[in-house]
């Protein structure tokens, strides 16, 4: 553990926050200031120059004229006030003690030249008061274990994943996200236009955080390059990396560069990092939620030969296909196996050889799949599975084979699981007996955590176990 | 409109209908018929030659023992059986002057070289009798304005949509996520091996039927190219067609095979053909929902500059990303839209140009983000716009906007709209307002009607904007 380590955990562990901009009125600070209180964050104050007066409270948080005032050491700042008030404010937390401050304000390097300037000045008083920024640009920190949070009403629970985004909008919509599919964090961080700790910064705290089993970010870019390079062969190699590295084009590069003021770089060069050292690349929020998924309780392997299980003949050919784009290798299943299947599975309309195809008759008998499911798990020749189903209503079968195999096993479900039980009516509830909306978060999370993830389409199932082989497998 | 079409026509115009292979303890015979029982068709028989007994009923449908003894003529005939009986039924159907047969049994063509001989067989016989033949392997036909159907529970109401399948579970699976998403049928047809009435028959029929406006199709391969290729260059110049292809790859190829015993093909020819006349290629069912969703009623354009408006940054570029990989422009917006979203949108944190970021005060204020799309959608430069959202609460103000602008909106919807408002607890709710899921199918009908279609990401969103802009503009 280095001092970088140290010094970031140290945030992490802020024991006294005070806020700027937050007003009587409400605004983006009061807002973030609710997440403090919901998260019930022990030591916050409000810092409000306006407000004169003794004793006044705003949300519950006793307010004071300034820094000073409070009387108490702070750990920690978070300044959401318009940027033209910002370079006072890093002065007086300097000169105060304050160890760190975020920055939520916006409008400095993203926006202008002198924006830059500003923003370099920034840097110079915090390193005078050997303090840290994070931002600016950027909602700062959420870490339930400590109690830290950017956003209202988010869980509390923390969990095994650490995030790292240079969008803080990315940061919080993630987090809805995961609650929807029962992952919780470790950590997620918006570090914004990232003047002083950056992106690597974050990276390699993550990369040794032992609350951390698999990291996943949100990025354009990054000001140093070889660093990066570093730090993703040093960590990939004992955790998993997920990035969704944006301005993948001119258009997009153009778009960061108003974002955060990013500069993309090459994206070619780009792969050729992520593709060497198992960085795993996604294209958008979709992606890289199958993809964590996917990294919950990853199970090792040491070849990519799948085994296709599927009710629908159509998807078992299109399954196949998205198999063989993401270089995985079609099982071929032992003379027992198909043995075993040919007394199953009716003899029409299916297939025993892979990808096996249960036929229609798996839609009207429940045991049928499971049986399934166990012959061709237990197959020597397979070393992971896809399976493509309309319903997860049989979900308790997967633990059960899990239990059993211990091989990766992605699913692709077809049907929306938040279906609402109410939108399927009349006999049709017969073939389609959808989960309540309620337990998905509970069921997903059970799954995950037995090395089974969920995927909406053939492609994110197959790229998921490309990734799980390729992460075990790396040269 | 030719024989072809009129022929096709009277099939889905059946009046009294047979149906084998439905038996006293149950089975597939009985779950197929249950479908027609639930859409109230008005003539049904049950013929069961090991029931001898008279007025016997199964479901409530009287049961005879052969064909002839139902005394009235049979325009339709379903065959459940097993494979053995189909020829000795088929000429059954011949003798009795039944018009159509739909082979629901499979076990011939895609098992064994035997099966392909016994197909040609009962071709010979359909002929003979001046009889047509759906399938073998199919699960033939679902039509609510005639009441056809080849599944328990499916909607009595018709739309605009014609689906050709040759897989049957896709064909089902298919109604099940329309009726999600409040998408109606014309017509769904299941061929299987297709060895009468065969793809391009059905995409013909479709390419004249008035009620159906848009195509959508699962194939594997075809057996006359020549015929698909004059098909869809014609078709495609007044109707959409979307195709999911699979056996894009050798191992999906194989699958197909032993699947409807299809020959794939080259995959590169086939995208030739599609690309030439402006077929739309997708590759699963996630893509076939949101291509088909862009056009229920798409908006004619006639060049391809995209605006995009996001409340978080991060998407923005993103989508940015996916325009560009997609063929489409980047619109330049008029200063003068500038200048009105300079008044709208927070001074910081925020982009003016394309693509436009509202910034987080969108998720604080409802008034902002409809203001900006009517800015945005009315500046003369955008031809087409994508916006991300996380919640589609205020999907009203879309519909108010296309009544003003008439432009192909496509929408990315980060968070699933099925979202249980349950999930979404505490103080969270104030930035996300789920909508509750029994109104999804309505909602996204009345979306989609105006020309706005919803995606689950950046790269579907774009497609389904790039498609509809070459849909219009084909040399």
């Amino acid at each position: 553990m280095n001092d970088l380590f140290s010094e970031i955990d140290d945030i992490f562990h802020s024991r006294s926050l005070a806020i700027y901009g937050v007003s009587r009125k409400g605004g983006l600070g009061n807002f973030l200031l609710q997440g403090f209180i919901d998260q019930e964050f022990p030591n916050i104050f409000i810092v409000n120059p306006r407000i004169t007066e003794s004793n006044v409270k705003i949300m519950g948080i006793p307010v004071f004229s300034d820094l000073k005032s409070i009387g108490v050491p702070i750990d920690l700042v978070i300044c959401s006030t318009h940027p033209k008030f910002v370079q006072d404010i890093i002065i007086e937390c300097g000169e105060n003690g304050v160890k760190t401050v975020i920055i939520f304000s916006s409008g400095f390097g993203e926006k202008s030249e002198d924006g830059k300037k500003t923003e370099k000045e920034l840097v110079k008083i915090a390193r005078k008061y050997q303090m840290r920024l994070i931002g600016p640009n950027c909602m700062g920190l959420y870490c339930p274990s400590s109690k830290l949070s950017f956003f209202p009403g988010l869980p509390t629970e923390s969990g095994s994943l650490g995030f790292i985004s240079q969008s803080g909008s990315i940061a919080n919509i993630m987090v809805v996200m995961a609650l929807l599919k029962g992952i919780n964090f470790s950590k997620s961080i918006s570090y914004g236009n990232g003047i002083d700790l950056n992106f690597n910064d974050f990276l390699e705290y993550l990369g040794e955080d032992p609350d951390t089993k698999l990291i996943a970010c949100y990025m354009e870019g990054t000001n140093d390059g070889r660093r990066f390079i570093e730090l993703v062969k040093e960590i990939s190699r004992k955790k998993p990396i997920i990035i969704w590295k944006a301005g993948a084009t001119p258009a997009g590069s153009k778009a960061a560069r108003s974002h955060t003021g990013s500069i993309c770089g090459n994206n070619e060069l780009w792969n050729n990092v992520f593709d060497q050292y198992g960085v795993i690349r996604v294209y958008n929020m979709e992606e890289l939620m199958s993809m964590i998924q996917a990294f919950i309780n990853p199970i090792p392997v040491s070849n990519c030969r799948v085994a296709i299980i599927s009710g629908p003949g159509g998807p078992a050919v299109s399954s196949a296909d998205a198999c063989e784009m993401n270089n995985l290798k079609l099982a071929e299943l032992t003379n027992e196996t198909k043995l075993k299947l040919r007394g199953l599975i009716p003899e029409f309309g299916s297939s025993i050889s892979n990808p096996v195809d249960i036929s229609l008759q798996g839609a009207l008998d429940p045991t049928l799949e499971k049986a399934v499911y166990e012959v061709v798990g237990t197959d020597p020749n397979v070393d992971m599975i896809l399976i493509w189903l309309t319903m997860l209503t049989r979900y308790r079968d997967f633990l059960k084979l899990q239990e059993k195999i211990s091989k990766p096993i992605v699913i692709v479900s077809a049907i929306d699981m938040n279906i609402s039980p109410e939108a399927i009516t009349g006999t049709m509830k017969r073939a389609f007996v959808p989960i309540k909306v309620k337990k998905v978060p509970t069921i997903v999370k059970n799954l995950n955590q037995k090395g089974i993830s969920i995927h909406p389409n053939e492609n994110l199932a197959a790229k998921a176990l490309y990734n799980i082989y390729q992460f075990y497998n790396k040269s």
